[in-house]
């Protein structure tokens, strides 16, 4: 009994043997001691909390501070060493602590529960993660921009439902991911608001009941605001329900983006092609050069769904101590990584210009034709009919829509003349759609300065 | 041929015959037929805006603005007839519009396209709906915190595992679900800023080519700002992804709510009763009175994660003019009936205020008994453990943990003297967590302060 | 009171009103009376084995079969008329059987629950929903295998990651979808077991009280088994997990091959070219003709595994009346309804021979090439070496493979003889890949056979 | 370069570096190598079969042969040591081959593709994982048969939706779980049937171009059958997928009765104590003893679906090699251990039989009084109408239903006399329901019989 009793922070109470499995999957210290850090600094605060409390002297709040700057020294240099019993990094740190200074450890957790203590070390380490999270995307916009910016002047063929539609400015598609990944910032920063909240001095769930200032907590540890009700500070995980969100929509966005990609780096579409750096070969097929890197951003959209899933649901079912914790580890991990992948991709990627140019077709002058009639007053409605006759006639007699003689287009109305052949031309087609958000080169440009001052204000 | 070219829009092409299950499938007027008042609100803006860049006529304006109304009081009254061949509300309004004012109605849909047209639609009607659901969680948390402050002095165990922890006041309870609402109407109002942006005049993918005035736009639909990309403006459905997480997690919430009531509803608690109209009975056993209300909230947090769910892998797939705007439609009517329950079930129960307390157990006391040792300087843990071997003690000789004797506790430590009676009090012990966010009357008192400051801000 | 008393099941007790939206979520009669006859079936088992436990005597039974044969008329015409207080199928059709023969229909649900009797009809209706299925998908793998027969001699580009892989032949594509779609009626056809299992006799959990004769009913329903334990028979859902399920992957099979013909119907590749009947067009651009059947097939997998998530996750909170009916009534006729408009795009699309032919590129015989060497005996992890260098020459020079002379290719291996010219046949190499499930016509005509006996044997 | 065809598959032709973060994602070692057994095994029949097709020379193959045996032994011994660019075990094996043999390790990868080659060790590895998951879950089957035969004289209330429904035999909630799991266990045998086809000899595609025997890998392996088209067999994972669903399943029946036993543990229930290794407490409340080992099976539900869900998602999007791997790997690790937890928890805990019994209550009985009017010719309607109208009366006036006096009843219906007094015995009521599946004491023992004789079945 005296072993249980020393290893098990509930002491002297159990009789029975645990079972090891569930001391295997009780034990989080494998995954969450990558928490070291947040924990000593939530330690540091609270200690000079109990010494404003009086629950602990000067003296010995100096020796629990100096204490933990030890074991921070020793996290930081790698020399920690996790021992059997060691349940989580809450447990360890403390363990050590008592070992460093003997009885005054014994201190540190007065008034405190696991319960608040495990939340404060979650929320002050996604705040970081949020913060690296919010660099690397605006890296991957800024990336997007410039490279928007240079390539201006390429136009390809816009698709819907994978199917040619109208002529557009390559930088056009570009931005329209930008455009999609900026408000992944502004949600990732309304999150953090969220996220940056002190739940510390909540306890178990009824509170604390010492004098533990937790204005003093919030300043020690730069938090937004105070938690208001305990029950909902120790129990919930809402924080972490956002910010996998955040990271499933994200990576909506960078799956759209890759698949369209590979799309195109296909040899019959040939408008991309990856730097080596990003494709790998087979075992089998020496010509092979796959987009793994773009199958590897899709498929990591999946990934963070099932973990998001997850956590959903046991926010409906129970939350235990292992869920939480690998979900917020592996999405943070797995959507860093994919935003490095892309911002890798994005800048490296050639593209064929010659060939984008040339997959455009007369046929997606249609609706172009459409509105040359409307410019001479004929209503939308009739101009799209009459234009669908010239195309049904085109591709009857197997020509392209420009090729069709001015008989055959006054067949189809008298209004076409032989200034339709202005109509033909892919760059004056783009140009336009000169409205705001438009693929005209003006529309661009105020799309790309529009996003580079937002970028600069986020510099800040 | 002639009927296909008069009853689809994209007349003038197609040859071969529909699948029927392919028009079944492409018809959207059963459901879309709701946003009747936001197609009609897009259609009278833009044709402002088109007369403004001289594609129609001040007079066929005019023409169009009164057809419109017209239409706008057919479906007030219910008396406007869906035909064959309305796809969608689109189209049967603007076929209406053609019966009533004849040629100009061909030019209404001059620089538009169906997919800038549905997405204006449905963020006009989303912000509406976001307008709603908002009320009735407003009022759905102050009818939480007028019974919370009403109620403050029945205390009752607080569980954490469903195994009894702390005395804590009913109300603390309350405001614990209340606070997690508010963070949702939070998080509803930022989601409605996302919604409220203008993408009318985005065409297919392109932009319009024509002077359509997109701030006149904006300014006519009081939207709060402009898309930025065209191509991002009709292919991004984020905010009705946004929408759907919102749902989801709000469900979240109730349906955590609604698990706690269960429980405390059952015979074996004996909490709360429900009152009968959110209860029902059974068809073979005349005694039975079940919660179905409590069962109803938590099943539909299941539904809505399905319907969001279903619609975030669309987002990855394809995204067809069924699934989004159904999954829209659904999670709103599930959402604000799930509320309004919420609401009566919340406003009706009644409390067992005797049996509460009678399920408070010395037991619950134990860390009561461990800060009696804090406090006369024994460190926590080393009090934890004592506390724990009291208990275990207790346990071992069947009885109550303050049925102990002085002997017995003396024998567990020294430190326990005749003083220890003073904490065998649950009123006294609640009052103890007096820090903001804790469970005394002063806390509890703050927190409903709080929340109500809060919502007549937001009745503003 | 008189007025509750009369319109609901639990009669007599209910003092207080039911709140209206409770109302409308328990009425299941909207979507549960497509049961009706799986509920008249039912009820006139049940009958018998009531007169054989002498509940009812021989002419009340007569007079309750007679009413039920009666009602099934009614229902087969379109007649019968739901009125308020129908909450749902079972009671519809028991308070009309008692307006058409009187008292006697008060004895019909002796002994009977509403829990045993919703899961008889569902297993009832859900046994023939799946036979109908089973023809549906048998109907499209013969429909593909005849494809592939037909079809065998051309020949295409095999596609990983959706870069050219191996020539293989266009049938051995058809084919490796219609034996994934094989396993899928194989697991239908088990789920179908485990669905024909009778639960009616299970009163709400215990049982049933009276002497009713299991095996009788058993008989009566053609069900293969009976329920061994009446808790887990009235309680469990098993049965329509597994349906759900089965609809999923399914539904995987059936929207990879529809990504799969979507990228071959682009403009890019253009391999193939959908009819007419499985296309539609753009209200702004005429010449578009999108593949909306293949989005169609491709979305509708999302929509099934919401349904499908949506239902497992109630599995672990709470089944309401609704949400299984829902989910089981919507997955059946989203899935047949892909089964069909599948069918028709395989029977109706075109395929574009020269082109797919065109696309095969020397680079594509790279494996074949160190097949040539691996022949001469270098061991093959070095003659991938070798091919791959070959590759890398041919690139650097920027022509073909095939394109590299006798200087160029004995450069890199003495080996390379003026004999490697029979390298660059697809249709030889093709030939090569004859063992059991390859791409040699020998090796299609058995695949093309074993399916066809399957078939044949299937609709016995 | 150099370096770069030393450690990669594809050697000869990359010349950029590859970003170490694409690496990191492609190295698959860390979690791929517990297949290493499965690796070997298939190497060894697969150079049986290349000797037959005179593609090794035996000598080589006898080389190939020992060489794996070390390997064996290594792995075995835990002396295996993975090297700096092992990407994944197929590598590291090979790669430590040639190590020990030299140069015909080279021939071994000979018209096989690291395709056929992956998921024919992922076949191999989840038969066995399928073996064992099915010993223990029919250990736990056994545990649960075997106590619910001890245990068979225990009475308590059978509840629906949480409230209290009729008497039941506590055995018959047992069986009720056990009968699940027996379905479970027939579903893990049909999956492992499509789990054992050998996809072998199926290269990257298009199949293998050499004389390789299948039948002989078959043979060799031990598989049932042979897959039929080597697309289907390199590209499909439904295998895993049904693995997925079946492990989501069965954990929902697993957390379904996990749920019902932490309501019979709470304080209110206390009809059952888990032993202490199956509990833990906690560090704050000394007292406390939570049912980890519940709340953890009802967790894993979740964690499961997710995974489950993220790998069916992908199906839809791209399959990359971490996700089907560590999909299935986790989910059979975290089923086992909740399987072997489970049979732990159902083989410790203890009952409260006269808790349990004292727990049912005359107004459960309320069907029996219905029941016993039905046996004096009352129509169900009406009987359940008059009890529902005792239950009412009883209600009123504040006492159980029992304690209704006779005047009380007759005034309800004069058919009450006073031989009504038989109703209230549980026992008895309990008896009633003897036919198949009910809760009678013959009833029961009937299934623990047939869930015996099953069981021995499954040992053959």
């Amino acid at each position: 009994m005296a072993n249980t009793e020393g290893s098990k922070l509930w002491g002297g109470r159990f009789v029975g043997d645990t079972d090891p499995i569930m001391e295997k999957f009780n034990a989080s210290i494998a995954y969450d001691q990558r928490m070291w850090d947040a924990d000593i600094r939530g330690s540091k605060a609270y200690v000079k909390a109990l010494e404003k409390a009086k629950l602990v002297s000067t003296e010995e709040m100096e020796q629990i501070l100096n204490g933990m700057d030890q074991i921070h020294g020793e996290w930081s240099k790698g020399a920690f060493v996790i021992k059997a019993g060691d349940e989580d990094i809450h447990t360890a740190n403390e363990r050590r602590l008592k070992e460093l200074i003997g009885a005054p450890a014994g201190k540190l957790h007065t008034g405190r529960s696991r319960n608040d203590q495990v939340v404060t070390d979650m929320r002050l380490w996604l705040r970081d993660a949020i913060t690296t999270l919010t660099n690397d995307t605006l890296q991957l916009i800024s990336t997007m921009v410039e490279r928007a910016a240079a390539e201006i002047e390429v136009l390809f063929p816009g698709y819907t439902h994978m199917q040619r539609a109208q002529p557009i400015r390559w930088s056009h598609w570009i931005l329209s991911h930008a455009v999609a990944l900026r408000r992944d910032v502004e949600r990732l920063l309304e999150i953090k608001k969220r996220v940056n909240v002190l739940p510390l001095g909540s306890g178990a769930i009824a509170g604390t009941p010492f004098d533990i200032d937790r204005e003093l907590l919030q300043k020690e540890l730069a938090f937004d605001g105070i938690s208001l009700n305990s029950m909902d500070a120790t129990g919930q995980r809402d924080f972490v329900v956002e910010f996998l969100f955040w990271a499933s929509l994200c990576l909506t966005h960078l799956s759209k983006m890759a698949e369209d990609l590979m799309l195109y780096s296909t040899k019959e579409f040939s408008f991309i092609a990856l730097s080596d750096a990003y494709s790998t070969g087979s075992s089998l097929m020496p010509q092979k050069k796959n987009a793994d890197s773009l199958e590897l951003i899709r498929s990591k959209a999946g990934r963070v769904f099932g973990l998001f899933y997850l956590f959903l649901i046991s926010c409906c079912l129970v939350i235990t101590r292992q869920e939480d914790k690998e979900a917020m580890f592996d999405c943070y991990d797995t959507v860093q990584a994919v935003l490095q992948v892309t911002t890798g991709v994005m800048s490296t990627l050639k593209i064929n210009q010659s060939v984008m140019e040339a997959a455009l077709s007369p046929d997606m002058l249609a609706t172009d034709l459409a509105y040359f009639l409307v410019r001479k007053g004929v209503p939308f409605r009739e101009a799209h009919g009459i234009s669908g006759k010239a195309v049904f006639t085109a591709e009857s007699k197997n020509i392209a829509l420009n090729q069709l003689t001015a008989e055959d287009l006054s067949a189809v109305s008298p209004l076409f003349g032989s200034d339709v052949s202005s109509v033909w031309d892919y760059r004056s087609s783009v140009e336009q759609y000169s409205a705001p958000g438009g693929t005209a080169k003006t529309s661009i440009t105020a799309q790309v300065e529009h996003l580079r001052t937002w970028l600069k204000k986020q510099a800040q």
